[in-house]
């Protein structure tokens, strides 16, 4: 076993402290990562809060995870020591199952393993579930580590381990690209990564958003139009117009009247999960032939080709950095959609 | 004008009566069809009963028509007197937006003109909207009227019109085919014809209907499988399975139930609307990348297909043929879900 240092939260009211957590010693297939840069995603928040239920303490969250190689086991064959690497949301999955085979780790039949507050034999994790990346090391199996490529700085990669591919797979999943009209709603930590890869794709990009206060960002990062929803005229005005609406509040929605904005064989994709259930009227879907749909994350494979591409394009998230010392009050700030875009801990504070 | 005698409902409380309507003069692009028989769907009963409202009387339903052409306009090409052809729910579209040269006419965006109950001006049927097939007689513009192929009788092949296309379309959108795991919700008229075509089409059919009453008629049909929805041990059983769930029941059903039944990137399509919206949690459709979507019959070039796909298969409704003064009873079993599996009115007793 290995020490790091880490930034724990103890119970689900308390607040982050530093502790010292075991890392496992470095198996064949396994890499060694001194972690520089780790970003703040809504879902630290849910987990490290118990919001969702179910959490272990203490908490270690953290699933965007940006750093160097440190070592590597005697089977590591993609990596070697002083690599830009990233891990994201999962660190491990039964690769035997139909979406394992598929490349699509994240919806493994048999339960992938997650960064954090996942169940894990102690042998891979001293205490039997994970502890992400608010810490300076981590060890995670080779497979589920990926390249930043040269041309993207870390701290701005980070968020795209998290916010980066929950986006991009979508896109491509339906199609986003030249021709296609593509909306977000929300203009957060994950939407703004979506304005980027979406109109790097090359759709037309709309922003959906609360008010036209982040107006002037959107269009710098590559929205063609931007809209208000508390103005009741756009839901008219952009009635049937979208090849696919991409939604990133988890706030509940008033998802038909979204619906109506798009076009024939139009997809609505959530990504962020509403607290209550939607509700949809079925002549929404019936009259253009229009999907409601959800996806999550991506797989690794997917992973690897979003980060290449945004690095070819120059894309990284537009951040907050941060010490370790923040934490809290980062917390606090992102629950009042107070940052642009993404917080990121610089992990050498920690 | 030519005087057609019709079945006609002169309002939404009354009883059907025989009448005689008007049909109007053949233009150069007109066919005049003496309906031999025309089905009872669902949708009729809706539009009859103003149970969807601005119903206007007198109501001459039917939109499943089979017959023969009696004349044809200077202009028509693709038909000629004697020619056995069908019309649907469709009569005209705009013929200029999107969906219309995409071939989706049901889609058109300046709204089609449907075979009953839809304005049209006074020279295209005398009252200012549609009458439909419950009739002797009708005039369609040729682009509107298909072919109903040899092989396939005219009183088997009346339901198609709309309950074939409703199912085919969607069958043939989520690609059905080899491979493929298909669920049909409901063994009603459109369910039975779903559960041919997705067979023919060389799906893996499951049925879910409420009991196992209809069973033995589900297998003969094509499906490999047939559960009860009424057992709760099925959604456990069938969890995760389907690539696609096409749902026939326009009664309210918890969908997150049938969700959960989907395989990796699966869809389920509604094609009945329920009267309230459908309530619905988004971790159901994130978790495997799943769709919820609406379907509604399908383009003129794509019922043509259909015919000829069901022609070629030998695929006919399962039906119970009427004389015109059982309509009115026929409706009242149609509502008690007491007819295998649609009931045909032989338009020789109007």
């Amino acid at each position: 076993m290995s020490k790091a240092a880490a930034y724990a939260l103890p119970s689900a009211d308390g607040s982050f402290e530093k502790v010292t957590i075991e890392r496992r010693d470095l198996g064949p297939d396994d890499v060694l990562i001194d972690i520089e840069f780790v970003g703040i995603c809504h879902s630290d928040i849910h987990t490290a809060r118990d919001e969702w239920g179910g959490t272990k303490y203490p908490c270690v969250p953290g699933h965007e995870i940006a750093g160097i190689v440190a070592a590597v086991g005697s089977s590591v064959r993609k990596y070697q020591v002083g690599d830009r690497v990233g891990v994201g949301c999962l660190v491990n999955s039964c690769g035997k199952c139909e979406p394992c085979l598929a490349g699509e780790e994240q919806y493994c039949a048999r339960g992938a393993s997650w960064t954090y507050n996942s169940p894990v034999p102690e042998e891979t994790q001293p205490g039997g579930y994970t502890l992400g990346g608010y810490a300076t090391q981590i060890v995670v199996t080779e497979n589920f580590v990926v390249a930043i490529p040269e041309g993207i700085d870390l701290d701005v990669a980070a968020p795209l381990l998290c916010a980066g591919i929950t986006l991009y797979s979508p896109l491509k999943h339906w199609n986003a690209g030249p021709g296609k009209k593509v909306a977000i709603i929300g203009m957060g930590g994950l939407g703004h990564v979506g304005v980027k890869i979406a109109a790097a794709l090359g759709a037309e990009v709309t922003v959906l958003s609360q008010s036209l206060r982040k107006r002037d960002d959107g269009l710098r990062m590559g929205a063609t139009h931007y809209y208000a929803t508390s103005d009741k005229e756009t839901f008219r005005q952009l009635r049937n117009s979208f090849d696919l609406i991409i939604n990133t509040v988890s706030a509940d929605l008033p998802i038909d009247n979204y619906l109506r904005l798009l076009a024939l064989d139009g997809s609505l994709v959530i990504l962020g999960l509403p607290e209550n259930p939607m509700t949809v009227h079925g002549r929404n879907l019936a009259a253009y032939r229009r999907s409601l749909a959800g996806s999550m994350i991506g797989g690794i494979a997917q992973t690897q080709e979003m980060l290449n591409f945004c690095a070819s394009h120059g894309i990284g998230a537009d951040i907050e950095l941060i010490s370790a010392d923040e934490i809290d009050s980062a917390y606090d700030r992102v629950i009042a959609s107070d940052v642009q875009y993404r917080f990121v801990i610089d992990a050498g504070t920690i």
